[in-house]
């Protein structure tokens, strides 16, 4: 019984969703069909990314991953296949496939599979299913299309490190108002080689110096930092909302400044 | 295995959804359920429609589609069992049918199923999942009522044409901002037999004159008009909001002038 | 197959939801995982409950419910599985068990699972999943932790009532606007003893003095009072929003005022 994800910009008050789970379940009856979100901003890999690759490493072996997010294929985009980690996912080569898999070890194809349909604007439907179907039924990547080598590299979630500072962005804001920031756990050590630091935003006076395991490590209202779920540098107000009292925005700039050497 | 959707008005913070699929899961635990959507706006039947009919036919033979919008019975909007080309639709004749199937082939009964409680409130639930229970056990829809003639026709989808002109408006605006008009490819092609044309809405100075086939046909921020994946008029803006870029919102009148013959 | 059920502050747009079926799917694939509601407003518990409360009757036996809100754990909120009309509840002690159950008879453990992961953000998915699929397997809750005598109660749905009046308060409202009162069937069939009555909120000049069973038992634009689906009083504008149009909002006071005997 096949798993299958869906991750898209599609919103939820239209057809799209039904229509790719009712090509789905036609062509798959068994398919259990998990919803990652559909309420990413329109057209933003960026954001697509930080969920799927916050989510899909909780899935079993052999999930497939399709995501709905600038699926116009064509020379520039080709759809492709991609292989990692025995889990699977489909999508245009839009630039979300080198942010995922960050010159990990992947197996890709360049799909051939052919629509029936005589328009191109929605490929998750027409084409990324029958993929997903074919994948699902047991076919190698090898049957479904011809090896792709070298992903297209549009976009990069990577912080500027120099010897005493990291600067990183904020990449991420949840429900909750908790920010995240495009430094993770494995960089902020290597970097800091456990020197005392102080991690900066908006105002330099203001900055948090400590890193916590829990929200609660602090009361109710104080700003705490974390490497929480996700594995990146999560600023949050326990039982607050970050992003709002503290003023932090996507893309706004977090700088981690360590002790001199 | 059975397959069930449900698409409604009733939103995504309460307790309807859940309510209604415990009700299905407790009557027949082995059906798989899809949600087509919730975020419906409150009481428009319009918009049920739209969003239905351009996911249902994705879907299966045997699938049965629950509606969950303006489901109060009585002698003026009875509840209904629909068969259309192999799948089932469950509601109340509230004008949403005569939308749906449009002068097509049905199959229909008023159901006799009596609800448990004593309040009139959540039909989908207490009546709607009962007869979506009993089609999926393989009851026929003789068996759960009789005979139903004539669909209510509360309200209409068709533009107005002339030999020179088609008048429709926006019957649907989605999250990326793309407009759908209630003109489909098969009327453009009859009404226009093969002439040109411009599509005009806002100031008609600023009209478009080509079908494409994809919304990257034109450059990022150009507007482009395609009959895609639902059949119907689209005017889009290449990765931009076409509803907020170009002012056009639900109901506005958008015309197809053709060259006069 | 285990039904397990949804029900958190999460929001859709990010990885928390995707996280957690992928966890509950790669040690249970069987399951059926049901979607509550991920909308209620950040760290509400009240409005949880609500949500919960309302659903999870409709559920089959053997339905397993987690509550992903206010979850972190600790010596004042421990991690529970309770167990109530043959359904599990698995949350933290934070006070929405005493709501939810208010003195029913239940049988409590505190959960003694030791989670993987070293920080403490997401006990959903690193604590509440791995005791789902637990008593999925067929574990019984003492072989879960020790038992648990005294729920946390912090808050509380219930209204003050007078030998004449009855004091409630706005505990809900939904997509519609329909206005949920903390005034329940029973209570108020107690209260009143069949005298007649006015239901007051804002201007006390314009109460309701009747109750109906549906929404069209008053013409549309006119305001209704019934015990809908809930239970609990419910103060609605047939076709219309009463929370608009009525003013009323979450924790305005409502009260009934009865005939004096």
């Amino acid at each position: 019984m096949a798993i299958i994800t869906l991750t898209s910009d599609w919103g939820n008050g239209n057809h799209y969703t039904g229509a790719v789970k009712g090509a789905l379940l036609k062509q798959n009856p068994d398919a259990t069909i998990v919803d990652i979100t559909h309420d990413i901003p329109s057209f933003d890999i960026m954001q697509a990314c930080f969920v799927l690759k916050n989510a899909f490493p909780d899935f079993p072996k052999g999930t497939i991953h399709l995501i709905g997010v600038n699926t116009e294929g064509g020379i520039e985009s080709p759809h492709l296949a991609v292989k990692y980690r025995d889990q699977f996912f489909i999508g245009a080569d839009n630039g979300i496939f080198s942010l995922l898999f960050d010159g990990q070890d992947i197996e890709a194809v360049e799909v051939d599979v052919i629509q029936d349909s005589d328009y191109f604007t929605f490929s998750t439907r027409d084409v990324f299913v029958k993929v997903a179907v074919m994948i699902a039924g047991g076919k190698g990547l090898e049957e479904l299309g011809h090896p792709y080598q070298s992903l297209n590299e549009r976009y990069a979630f990577n912080p500027v490190v120099y010897p005493d500072t990291i600067i990183g962005k904020v990449i991420f804001v949840d429900a909750y108002g908790n920010v995240f920031v495009n430094i993770d756990k494995q960089l902020f050590r290597e970097a800091g080689k456990g020197r005392n630091f102080i991690i900066n935003f908006r105002s330099p006076d203001d900055g948090i110096s400590e890193i916590s395991t829990s929200y609660s490590d602090v009361v109710p209202g104080e700003k705490v930092a974390l490497f929480g779920s996700t594995g990146y540098l999560e600023i949050a107000i326990n039982k607050g909302k970050a992003s709002t009292l503290l003023g932090l925005e996507l893309n706004d700039t977090v700088t981690v400044a360590f002790n001199e050497e």
